[in-house]
This record gives structure tokens, C-alpha cells and sequence, in this order.
């Protein structure tokens, strides 16, 4: 398969990252490793909590959601990581059983002005449960190898 | 030991929230399950990555930052959960046998409107290594229960 460089994104490409199903026994095991509050951990005080049941960490949603961007997009990619994430938000939970999907929409195409060997591609992100609600959106940065390189 | 609500936080308020040591085997693991990028998960890739040798996905920093989270606050605090992260970066990488301490400083307190029972909190967070090194910083949202409720 043909490696993806920073040339071959475009502004207005959708990306789709394929799907995945979180179970209890994840949610729990990921919750008490990294985020222990009793709406991740523990069914009976997450069901008097305000989220009415077990919900996923928002860390592990993004972990889920990153997962889905390595095995969609990054494991094909000339990727050199990221700097980070803007406007990261969880506007609805993430329960047992829920299969998420997520997808990407191209937004901005940065080369490096520094280092003419990369560039960074702005990509707005979506993951949504089998219902069609969104369960976490994001801005991403990713930062990619060029496939021609100027100057060396 | 006293329970932390809403009305306890203070605009300009450090928190010390504690460190931990990250390991090789660790920083493996989480990768191979969520981030399996060649530079989190293979030594000798990484070593001829730009990053010169192994390093922690970002989303397990951040999930090591939960979990101090929880440790240092809101294991003792009335915590509803987040709606998200902004300007999340990543300036520097996380190598194994690092320690990380971070702390937060509370820079907004905002009642909910909608719902009197509960309040945002807006604080930004900072991880360190061991030399001093900032390797995540963060603008947290985080909602807290009120000890004093109107209108319920």
C-alpha cells in the first residue's frame, strides 16, 4: 500500500478511521489504572451519579479514538507524532457495549517554515457511537514527512 | 479529610497534584494497545526517529496526568467530570524512567446557569520531568458539585 506523505492531504478530505466496540471490563480496567472516579469504576455510585450509569474516561475515549487513527490513517503515514490537540471536548458519554467510529476532516496544510523536511495538517475530528451521537470532537495536530525534501 | 465543592476553589489557587515514574515496559504497553506508532513501541526505530529513542504516546501522558489528577484533587473533590481539554501540547517528549509532578493553577470559577447545583472550573495544568522540563501543558475544564444549593 502507498505511504501517505504530507503532500497527499488535501484542505476538504474526509477521512474515515473505521469503528470499534469498548466493553465494561475495559472501561473499568483503563478507569482504575488512570482515572478512578466512582462514574468510571464503580456501577452502583455510577448509576446514582448524574451520568446514570458506567461511563468511559475521557482519556480512555481519546486512547479508543487514537487507536482508530493509527490503524485508519497513521500505520500508512510518514507520521513524526504531534504537538498536540486543541478544543478537545466529550459532549456525550461513552458506555458498555458502544461501538465508536471516527473520521477526520482535512482543515489547513502548514509546511514547516523551520524544517523543510515536514509539515503540520490541522484535521478536525469526530468519533460517534452506534446511536450517531458524538461522543468526543477535537482539533488535531499531526505533524507529517514530506516526500520531497528541499535543502537536503 | 474535608471534601473540596465548587465554592472551595480560588482564582490564582496552585495545586499540587504529585508525581510518578513512568517505565519502559509501560510506555510499551499503552502503545501497543492505543498508539503503536514505531517511535512508542520499538527501540530501534525510535532511535533513528527524531526523537532519538523511545517516547510515551501523548495520550498516555495525559492519562498519567489523570491519574495525578485524581490522586492530588479530585479523589477528594466533588467532581462531576470534564467537558473537555483545550490547548492541550506536548512540548517536550516523556522517555522511560522519567518522573513526572504537575500542579494546576485555577484561573476561572463559573456557576452554571442552567444548573444551580454545579460550577466550572477553567485551570491550567503543567507536567514536568524530573530536569524541569515542561512535557504537557493543558487548559482544563472541570465541573464541581456545589456544597450550597439554591433553588433544589
Amino acid at each position: 500500500m502507498k505511504k501517505i506523505y504530507f503532500e497527499d492531504f488535501k484542505v476538504g478530505q474526509v477521512i474515515e478511521l473505521g469503528s470499534c466496540t469498548v466493553s465494561k471490563e475495559e472501561i473499568v480496567s483503563f478507569a482504575r489504572r488512570f482515572d478512578p472516579q466512582p462514574f468510571h469504576v464503580d456501577e452502583i455510585a455510577a448509576g446514582e451519579s448524574i451520568y446514570g450509569g458506567l461511563i468511559a474516561s475521557g482519556w480512555h475515549t481519546g486512547s479508543l479514538f487514537m487507536r482508530l487513527l493509527y490503524d485508519g490513517l497513521l500505520s500508512r503515514a510518514a507520521s513524526m507524532g504531534s504537538p498536540g490537540q486543541d478544543e478537545l471536548r466529550w459532549p456525550n458519554p461513552v458506555r458498555p457495549g458502544d461501538t465508536l467510529s471516527a473520521r477526520g476532516l482535512v482543515k489547513e496544510l502548514i509546511p514547516s517554515r523551520s524544517k523543510p523536511d515536514r509539515g503540520l495538517v490541522r484535521t478536525v475530528y469526530e468519533v460517534f457511537n452506534q446511536d450517531g451521537d458524538t461522543v468526543m470532537t477535537m482539533r488535531g495536530l499531526g505533524m507529517f514527512r514530506k516526500r520531497i525534501t528541499k535543502n537536503t
